[in-house]
């Protein structure tokens, strides 16, 4: 059997007690970890289970995923993923593979960005489609998130961002001679997503946001440390200090927000004044 | 400490290694038991635990939070939700009146319906706001889905709809003369669902769906005996014997989705040469 494990958001605590018993038993132990990270180290993981872990990056869970699966049709296969199992396109392609193969797969599901999000006090059903913000470079700014933004604004909806990471990356230097040395892990601020984002609407001027656009900057949710800064994207651009270290997140609001989502995230304002005022502006209509 | 504690989707070993310790250490154990259920009863709720657990139902949570509340300034109460503390709108409520007595609050995050609802092989990328469908009353038939759907499918995205659970109500009569009988729980099925769906477009006509639509019906998702099926939304009028027991949910499609999705769901489609058909007519477009 192959199982998907989802290890939630933030610590060795947060797997479920199926998941954790399946991790126990199974005979070998693998570990996503390039679409999300958790917050505590491998080792405090592998101590936590009793296990040791192999860790599986994106080349073995997309090219070599036939030794993820091995015996799997007769051994239990544990395969951890942070957060929910569903949450990344990659863990789709591993499961249609164990179905080329007949190996059965279940499936622990837990908390995934997606829902956590949740806690910012901004209703779930008030969200559209989730997009990504990837880290840009000289010559490679990639704005797609602008017109899925566009479409969510366009009907009055919340939009999640998820930030870039990037782990186990080589320079270009080193990929080209060969050299297996990877750069140390990047992880996107909110910070950087608001600028991202200003620089394309400045690009673009399609008016889908602006400088006074409210928005809440999310860091560690789910976690002991979790932390909420809300604010327009300007503010945010300067928020990094507050929101202190990775993963952060994004939710750019939509104006068909409700009241009750006003006051709940009005606590985490920078400044609770220019937040009324925007919000009674542009806000809470329908 | 308030602690709002999530319990996943399915049984009792669903709740995270965190959200256990927080439960067996509180004062008091409330349930929340109106807006989702566990597959499980109380009763291995409480054996599981080692406590015994108060039932909240809508009237305590959203007229009497004080109870709930009592005294959490020095000691802890454990406040359980099915799936995600923050899928439902009143847990927002709770925490509002929660810092307005100076309680510290914190959360306990796990798998929601929101999330979950990627074991479909659908992508949460693609999916569009969710939206709730409620049984119809023979001259109370709330349509706001309608518009929703229509948004999401629109800019081609999913939609998740929610199904309506009815526990602890009074019949009209029994409610009239006072008397504290309650009917039988109801859960509405994927069924009902897509009938109530076809019902409304007859009505509109504004051709948003119809029923050569592509649906996926889910049920107990997250849990052993999770089942999915796939067909149009005529089909999956007459699936319920094939999904079983509640609790239901049901993903409409957009046009948007990838052939990734198309391969991973075929897979669950009650006659696969209808949906390549369909599919492939209709959908996979940007």
């Amino acid at each position: 059997m192959l199982y998907l494990v989802g290890l939630g958001l933030s610590d060795e605590t947060d797997i479920t007690v199926k998941g954790l018993e399946i991790v126990k038993k199974a005979s070998r132990v693998y570990l996503e970890a390039y679409t999300s990270i958790l917050l505590v180290d491998q080792s405090i993981l592998e101590k936590y289970y009793g296990r040791s872990i192999v860790v599986a990056d994106r080349e073995m869970v997309e090219s070599n995923s036939d030794e993820i699966l091995r015996d799997a049709e007769t051994v239990d296969v544990a395969f951890l993923v942070v957060g929910d199992p569903f949450g990344a396109t990659t863990h789709t392609d591993l499961v249609l593979r164990a179905r080329e193969l007949s190996i059965p797969v279940q499936t622990v599901p837990n908390a995934s960005i997606m829902s956590g999000i949740g806690a910012t006090g901004l209703q779930l059903y008030n969200f559209g489609q989730t997009v990504s913000m990837v880290f840009f470079l000289e010559n490679w700014r990639p704005a797609s998130f602008y017109d899925r933004i566009k479409e969510n604004r366009g009907i009055g909806l919340h939009t999640l961002v998820l930030l870039d990471i990037k782990v186990k990356e080589q320079s270009l230097e080193n990929m080209a001679r060969g050299r297996k040395i990877y750069e140390p892990p990047k992880y996107m601020t909110v910070g950087q997503c608001a600028q991202q984002m200003l620089e394309i609407e400045d690009e673009k001027q399609e008016g889908v946001y602006g400088p006074e656009s409210l928005a809440v900057g999310a860091a560690r949710v789910g976690g002991r440390t979790e932390k909420f800064v809300a604010g327009t994207l300007k503010q945010l651009c300067d928020a990094d200090e507050a929101l202190g270290p990775p993963l952060h997140s994004l939710v750019l609001l939509g104006r068909r927000a409700h009241e009750l989502e006003r006051d709940y995230t009005r606590e985490f304002a920078i400044d609770k004044e220019i937040w009324n005022t925007i919000w009674n502006r542009d806000y809470g209509k329908q």
